[in-house]
């Protein structure tokens, strides 16, 4: 065989979204892009703010020497050092520049945290539904993700987490605001799941971590506040990206932080750094972490999104569909009229409509819209939701 | 335990690089930069050329929308192309943009490779002296790193090759200009290993790759040709960055080219393009992307190099010291005089002179000299070198 037999068996699993990307492009072919209305892609709509070209520029205009050099794996000291100041001011605690590794991404982040801490046979409890790429990340390194049902509005289920947690729980990983469901945890569900991890990794001798994917957090609606789990929890790592914060998904940047009183912390940071090089990052690039670390704080206006949402939401109301009202990121997350989602997402291809089945989120009888198209997109592909639902209505 | 048994085993053997880098800052520090030999580290010592701060900016100012989004995993279409046109000349082998995936470095390229073709006990063979971090990059993916030791030249051992090939072997690692000997394979050693390969590959029934690790190509000396692997075997990879051609390693960009006549193709290409995606790469950051496209061909000036080549080597042979010229990269791996190559390079620290035991690459007996450092650190680390070396010469 010319490939892996473990990553043929992933290939066979491809994922819904890319599924949709290949029938998206079919349709388009046949009927013109402008008439196919594709929420099937997370790609953020908006361009990055004016300030990130005259970063860049300014940055290349310094023409410091050795800007494109390597640096230490963990990234430029000033970099962590900008980053930790803004993560004390919004998570509440005091991080310096020895507690933020800069990574590629939140995609990279994860695979170094879960390199860094699995062993084969390690479990990671994820509440679902969920990214579907966590698996992957999860088995890159030799362990399992345990998804584990929410609550019907897609807040997590504590007392199921609890029951699913053995000796090989090596972190629970949440997403909030969430993909696909737009939910925001509240710091009461933190707080408990913070105290159900300290009783865990007590009674098994050993630190459960709490981790925390935070990309969207900067896409948050009604002024909601999403609260952080570096002041509830000292077992805990933040990770983000600026691919939705800045527009730029593209350019890979991101990092991570990890509580200072983390549990054997420099033995921790040591292994991150480690997998940070191992895995072939290497380091973040270097003219995105020196352009981040002058556009700390700054971000796109989440209240497009927001003006999207309702858009979105009041027409898909008005069709009849039932769903939780997303307080964050750029995802609806409606009931199927059916349990078979699958079914429900081709009838919605037949009004040209490109949606993912929630079974691509291990949450069938639901499908996941990304918000994060024009509003004519929008306007123009509600008859089309509406005709498909008409069945359905009572 | 807070982290990984498998990565905590894994910083015990923290590399020699590393400790040297420690080293040196301690050195620094009591004798002052300016007074300490860092020989310990391949950060290129060049700024890159003119055109590519140029070419950053061009691409800015044409504000194409979307510039900073998400694109396909394997990159974009049009740099593909422009990479494939450059390597088809280059390799004198014709391929397309579907041959091409661009990564995050040479170190991303080889890990999506190993993941991509690797299984828990597959083996890799790599002549030996080799960099070291390709047994991590290896054992990422559950396979291990077989190094096989060269020829006293540093030539592939093409019949010790031949012995440990067994029904586990995926894969032949090769890196030429090689670090740390500078030496550059000929056509005939890439001939006999690539029909060694075929006997093989028909013997156990399945594909083992020719991979090629070609960072260097570009520093390259007396215009000595550095011949290809890809018109020599059909199951073979190449995978380069821009780090040294362009003097750029901080910012993380390379390709791999998979050759078009590849057993099972396009399920290895599909598995590459996975393995990318899912170790959290995603794809190579886009605006260096869209930059090494236009540049293609570019690169620093080797000569520079190869007269700091000239400098070291006519210094430490009048000092007494034995090695093999390096043909290529910024590399020179000379013999220590005594057996214990550890002990050795303790002697030069002694001078203030910061070079690498050959036992962390796998040679004792040796010791590796960085020479990306200033003309003048080479003079004067001279004196220094010749005196440590004076108890040894007759």
């Amino acid at each position: 065989m010319a490939i892996s037999a473990k990553l043929k068996a992933s290939l066979s699993r491809t994922s819904w979204i890319r599924k949709m990307f290949e029938e998206g492009a079919r349709l388009k072919k046949i009927h013109g892009a402008e008439n196919v209305f594709d929420f099937s892609i997370g790609n953020p709509f908006l361009e990055p703010p004016e300030t990130f070209h005259q970063t860049i520029k300014d940055l290349l205009d310094s023409k410091t020497p050795g800007q494109h050099a390597y640096m230490p794996n963990v990234g430029y000291a000033d970099v962590r050092q900008s980053v930790a100041a803004y993560i004390s001011k919004e998570q509440g605690i005091d991080l310096s520049a020895d507690d933020i590794i800069m990574t590629c991404g939140a995609a990279g982040a994860l695979n170094v945290i879960f390199k860094a801490i699995l062993d084969p046979g390690s479990q990671v409890i994820c509440p679902s539904p969920y990214f579907v790429e966590y698996g992957f990340y999860v088995s890159n390194h030799g362990g399992e993700l345990k998804p584990v049902p929410s609550t019907p509005d897609f807040f997590p289920d504590i007392d199921a987490i609890e029951k699913e947690i053995n000796s090989s729980t090596r972190a629970i990983l949440i997403n909030s605001p969430n993909n696909p469901t737009g939910q925001v945890y509240t710091k009461s569900h933190i707080d408990t799941l913070s105290e159900l991890l300290r009783k865990k990794s007590a009674q098994f001798g050993e630190p459960i971590y709490l981790i925390s994917d935070e990309p969207y957090r900067k896409i948050a609606f009604d002024n909601i506040n999403i609260p952080g789990i570096l002041s509830s929890y000292e077992n805990s790592i933040v990770c983000t990206s600026y691919s939705k914060d800045l527009s730029i998904p593209g350019e890979r940047i991101g990092h991570l932080a990890v509580h200072p009183n983390a549990q054997d912390r420099p033995e921790l940071m040591q292994a991150l750094a480690m997998a940070n090089r191992i895995l072939g990052f290497v380091n973040a690039t270097a003219l995105m972490q020196k352009t981040i670390g002058r556009m700390q704080g700054e971000h796109i206006d989440a209240g497009i999104y927001q003006k999207k949402r309702d858009l979105i939401c009041n027409g898909l109301q008005l069709a009849g569909y039932t769903f939780t009202i997303p307080k964050g990121a750029f995802y609806l997350f409606p009931q199927t009229p059916i349990p078979d989602d699958v079914a429900f997402v081709s009838a919605l291809q037949e009004a040209n409509i490109l949606a993912v089945p929630g079974s691509g989120f291990g949450a069938p009888g639901h499908f996941r819209l990304s918000f994060c198209v024009s509003d004519e997109t929008i306007v123009r592909a509600m008859p089309g939701f509406e005709r498909v639902m008409r069945p359905y209505q009572s």
